[in-house]
């Protein structure tokens, strides 16, 4: 990434929180730092390929309304990138698709306009797959071209890790927030279901979707959540240690690479050494249909979201977009109510039989590290039954796979429990940076 | 409102499936089916002022396109009514606010989409309220123009009960389905949450928003459903008797009028007569906080759903609103945490204790007839529960209240019960209309 030590104007290494007290201190202006992170896209973007639409000059524009704003908000001056499926009014919100190449967004989407009102600018339209699903765009991975940055919420992830933007927004349907991070080798969050708004987002499944963040440590991405959601709840966090902690074997345990599953083992040996009690545990046995749980909900929500697109100019949509398509039309009423309620079932199960019993849980935040290649993504095994589960779940960097790349551990806490997990990923984070 | 007997050409009265079929036996055409509810409007939409936006020479021509198509579908030549904050490609969203007034939908919404797929067509779009919260739209009750027609899918409620269109399509966040369908005196279904897509309609509250059909019989609600979901099995239903349904006697059930009491009562005794077992009930302690938890959900939600519009147009918006967005922003993440959970609860004890005992709840649809007047579209204390819950309700007309305008009772089933729901109330219909 040819990152070295940070010099004089080269504001772009800053993170969220240096920024915004920077910008309040009036240490640097918006306007220069966001020259500093258009300076760093326009040395960078040409291989990480992260945006899919930047407005320089509108940029700056923005920057420089910004520094004349006497009064300081929470986010104040910090440039954000959003996944494109994502209203930015002015941009046009393409959901990585050729049907929307004009497709200009007229109003901001809720939590774009959040953000604003908590003093935060648009950087630009960040790289999304297809509608948010498998077919990739683009973007290479910052560490290595060759590989994936993982997805949905590529050009999110990969623009965070090369240091074009502090923090950038996505979404998760099954991976494509804590996937991206783990193989960016950043913090990628996916709060609790419905914590950051989702109007104004191009949908794949109702019951699924879920705004998350990418930011560079723990610190920023609560100080984004609560300028996403108005909430200072969660920016107020300070370092909590957890007490009980439980490895969490999923299914499919088996396939995840071996240097992943030794970093688990090795974060979980930390936590030991420091006194946090640690136990091994398997889900209960009505987690295994879970996956198909969520095939089913997904995929039959995604046929009627995607229904317009479908019927109007099915040419312009991927093979695999149409077979998801086609798969849930055909899914029947009832198989979709029962895999609704199998996940209300775990929900119900998860918080009463585990998080009665541990503070956090720990697994994998993808098989292992970014593949090669850019015609997949990558595998959402490790991510799909905790986006239907609608719990916080955090991905921390720090580890390291094959061909010297990023490795994350997820952190996964209960329902609405997003302020005790941030709390407790501070304390993780500091332990991992000191130990690693 | 001047309905006598049907004379031939006055298609306008015939109900949706009644439509469907004579479209499908080509007996009629779609043409001259929308042509006679064209002349419905001319005639009466003066009075009623249902329709926001129609476009004939639009509608006429895609009524010819669909006479064109060999291949009938289940809704086809149907046409359908839709409220103004559903985008209907071509129709402007106005969402009842003089900040959208420009607003040219370029894409259909999701159910558009999907009832278009089951060879519906659009009609129009109907009076919203201001958002689809309070500030009323124009709409008059097409049973005396003093009274109002409810809200806040007025426009929706209106022209079906005034035969200009054989259904229409609404949402309910607090009581906006089955209170309008109420006071207009004809059958609303809020099915449960998010049976028919949201994509693409204006969002007040994201944990609340459901969409609901507006018809003149129970079986047009079950083709209308089948359609908007493109799922058979709403459709494929026969009346079933109900076994034990149980009077719901929830707070504020004396602010009801004693005519609404009268007509529960009148509707159990038949019930009883029949051979159902009917008792009355009160709910668990636990469901008293749920109209303020209610509450609070609704106001947080909407005060970011309608931040964009607040940040950029402030002066455009009514006072009404505006003071929800302020109480929203205001609320703090423990409290909207702490409704949530209580909401759940409530949602776990409703199956367990109450619907494992009993087929059907009966409970008032609204507080009595439709209050005189226009600046107020009624009181929704017996819906907004029920939005919490996502619980299937049907409104069912047949009964009269003070100065001879109807009223409804409203029944109320389990979480994805819509298939039995609305087969028990085909088979309370058929009741209703032999003894009324």
């Amino acid at each position: 990434m040819a990152i070295q030590n940070k010099s004089d104007g080269r504001y772009f290494l800053l993170d969220a929180n240096q920024i915004v007290k920077k910008i309040s201190n009036r240490e640097i202006s918006c306007e220069s730092l966001v020259r500093s992170c258009f300076e760093r896209i326009e040395a960078r973007d040409h291989v990480v390929k992260a945006w899919s639409q930047l407005n320089k000059s509108s940029a700056i524009k923005e920057s420089k309304k910004l520094d004349k704003v006497q009064k300081r908000q929470l986010l104040h001056g910090l440039p954000i990138g959003w996944k494109d499926i994502i209203d930015c009014k002015g941009y046009i919100t393409t959901c990585g698709s050729s049907i929307y190449k004009n497709n200009l967004a007229l109003i901001n989407a809720a939590p774009v306009s959040m953000s604003i009102r908590s003093g935060a600018m648009v950087l630009g339209k960040t790289v999304t797959t297809e509608f948010a699903t498998s077919f990739p765009g683009a973007t290479t991975n910052p560490h290595n071209p060759l590989h994936t940055p993982g997805g949905s919420s590529s050009g999110s992830a990969a623009a965070v890790a090369d240091f074009m933007v502090p923090v950038a927004v996505g979404t998760q349907t099954g991976g494509s927030v804590i996937r991206p991070a783990s193989f960016c080798g950043i913090v990628g969050f996916k709060p609790s279901f419905n914590t950051i708004s989702r109007y104004g987002v191009k949908q794949v499944s109702d019951s699924l979707d879920t705004l998350g963040t990418f930011s560079r440590n723990v610190k920023d991405t609560a100080l984004l959540l609560a300028g996403l959601t108005g909430r200072k709840e969660y920016f107020d966090i300070s370092k909590i240690k957890p007490l009980k902690i439980a490895i969490c074997r999923t299914e499919n345990w088996n396939l995840a690479e071996k240097m992943m599953i030794d970093s688990i083992y090795l974060a979980s040996h930390l936590f030991s050494k420091n006194g946090i009690n640690i136990k091994e545990i398997n889900l209960p046995d009505v987690f295994k249909s879970l996956d198909s749980a969520h095939h089913d909900i997904e995929y039959y929500e995604l046929s009627r979201a995607l229904q317009h697109e479908y019927l109007t100019t099915p040419n312009l949509l991927s093979e695999a977009i149409k077979m998801r398509i086609v798969t849930g039309q055909q899914i029947k009423l009832s198989q979709y109510h029962l895999a609704s309620e199998l996940t209300q079932t775990c929900k119900e199960v998860i918080k009463e039989k585990i998080f009665s019993k541990f503070d956090l849980l720990i697994t994998p935040s993808a098989l292992g590290v970014a593949p090669k290649g850019l015609t997949s993504t990558g595998d959402a095994t490790f991510n799909r039954i905790w986006s239907s589960m609608g719990v916080p779940c955090i991905t921390l960097p720090g580890f390291t796979g094959s061909d010297n790349l990023p490795l994350g551990i997820q952190l996964i806490g209960p329902m609405r429990g997003d302020v005790e997990v941030l709390s407790k990923a501070l304390w993780v984070e500091k332990l991992l940076k000191k130990s690693l």
